[in-house]
């Protein structure tokens, strides 16, 4: 099963995405959100769609995609999380998940436009996968017990200000994520009977060009242990996005460069679906020029 | 003007408070959140006030204290912003402001129990200004446009697991500062007005001793620099949580012991009211030991 959430910012239609069509999901949810997703909205979804109850989303082509789900009450992060991307940022692979959090307002949808922050010098590209929570987790027994907690998966760029991360704030990273536009999510939740979560390709691709090309196999911690594990520090509500690390191939490395206004950026993750972004400068700083 | 939400966890009733008389402001407001503090809530309020259009909360005495804003969008918090405080952290003044996140839902009650969290070695309390934001802020021009964004101001106590916060992520401090009610917050939301914010004496008790005694004035980045500053780096959004340090006298100094079940911490501000937490072992470690 595939959500999205279709329309303007801020008045996306919650739908169901079959075989190509959107079906609207207005008279079972008001959104994709953590009451949704925690009562049972995902069940009854796809009885309405086996009863035939859901009409068909009209025009669905001509809409913006959102984020496939509402604003989260959290963004919670894994720093560090693949091997390869540790050793090309300068660190020894973590012996523990290194946790950070984004702003939640920094969730927008997968194709929309991004501004480069007026004082940016290091904009940089992360594809990541994405991990909604499905039902209240705090203190979970085992990461045998993720999976009942999770709602599904999506594809993520977790956007990041490398100059602001690393030397703007005492080394605490938050300041470097949380810039408007800085987490690009979806264009779908898919469930859980749907993904092979551990085994994705996920790559991204700047103007063109390939940058990141890697698997979630090769994950240091699992999702199953990071969110057994993050449960243990705090509780992980319905509708909480968590973001599971990036793999090599990232600006930071020094193979490549930053982003600038006029660059387009692309990420997929295998079967939850890709992104493109194009970047542009801040509205402040086109103001200030013209 | 003081407002205050009373009643049970997620049923809290919206009060504006004058001269010990809690107001009912159902008819106003659902809530205290970022609607409407940035729709002009709080004159309107002022405005049904005078007119005597507001009934009085019965019995109010009798009912729980709220946060007395809804669960914020975002927590953010600044770090070593009291120059005594970094030095008994082990650390030198910071030259531009530390920025770290906290989940919005620790947020809770300025007296609901906390619950210990069961790994825990070191829980440690921290005394700190907490703004409100009014309006939001995206990009400010200079400080002085600040208090334009600043909705009010609250007590808070930052409650961090110093283990968590130092040994546990790599360096990264949200995963110390996220668990179940580490962010107690309130009594009440004081509007700019009756309150000289940079001038306000902040204290806090463990067991009846004292622990913090300090002031505002002794920040490093004041309240007016620490908005327009965040705001370069993130929008904060209407009815968001800024936390702007915490003075020295905390466990982390090495001169007290960590809080442990059984601790009551008391924290207050000057005009903004009185803070009293009874700690508490986490329920699944009470049944875990039944």
């Amino acid at each position: 099963m595939k959500f999205a959430r279709l329309g303007p910012i801020g008045q996306e239609t919650p739908t169901v995405l079959v075989e190509g069509t959107y079906y609207d999901l207005s008279e079972i949810t008001s959104d994709i959100n953590g009451t949704f997703l925690s009562t049972g909205g995902p069940a009854a979804a796809v009885a309405a769609l086996r009863a035939s109850k859901l009409p068909e989303l009209k025009q669905a082509d001509a809409l913006r995609i959102g984020a496939p789900i509402a604003r989260p009450s959290a963004v919670i992060c894994i720093g560090m999380n693949y091997a390869a991307h540790a050793a090309e940022s300068g660190a020894l692979p973590p012996e523990i998940p290194i946790m950070f959090l984004k702003t939640p307002n920094t969730v927008v949808g997968p194709n929309d436009t991004v501004e480069i922050p007026p004082t940016s010098i290091k904009t940089d590209w992360e594809v990541e996968l994405g991990v909604v929570i499905g039902r209240r987790a705090a203190y979970l027994a085992s990461p045998a017990d993720s999976i009942g907690h999770i709602a599904g998966f999506v594809t993520a760029n977790d956007l990041s200000e490398r100059d602001f991360q690393m030397n703007a704030s005492g080394g605490q990273w938050s300041k470097g994520k949380c810039a408007p536009g800085f987490n690009p999510t979806g264009p779908w939740l898919v469930t859980p009977d749907e993904v092979d979560y551990q085994n994705l390709a996920l790559r991204s691709w700047v103007n063109g060009e390939p940058r990141q090309d890697s698997t979630t196999a090769d994950q240091i911690f699992s999702v199953d242990f990071v969110i057994w594990h993050l449960s243990q520090y705090l509780t992980l509500e319905p509708g909480d996005l968590v973001l599971t690390g990036t793999p090599e191939g990232v600006a930071l490395s020094g193979r490549f460069p930053y982003l600038a206004a006029g660059d387009t950026c692309e990420v997929e993750i295998a079967g939850l679906g890709r992104q493109r972004q194009n970047f542009v400068p801040t509205a402040t700083e086109r103001h200030h020029h013209e």
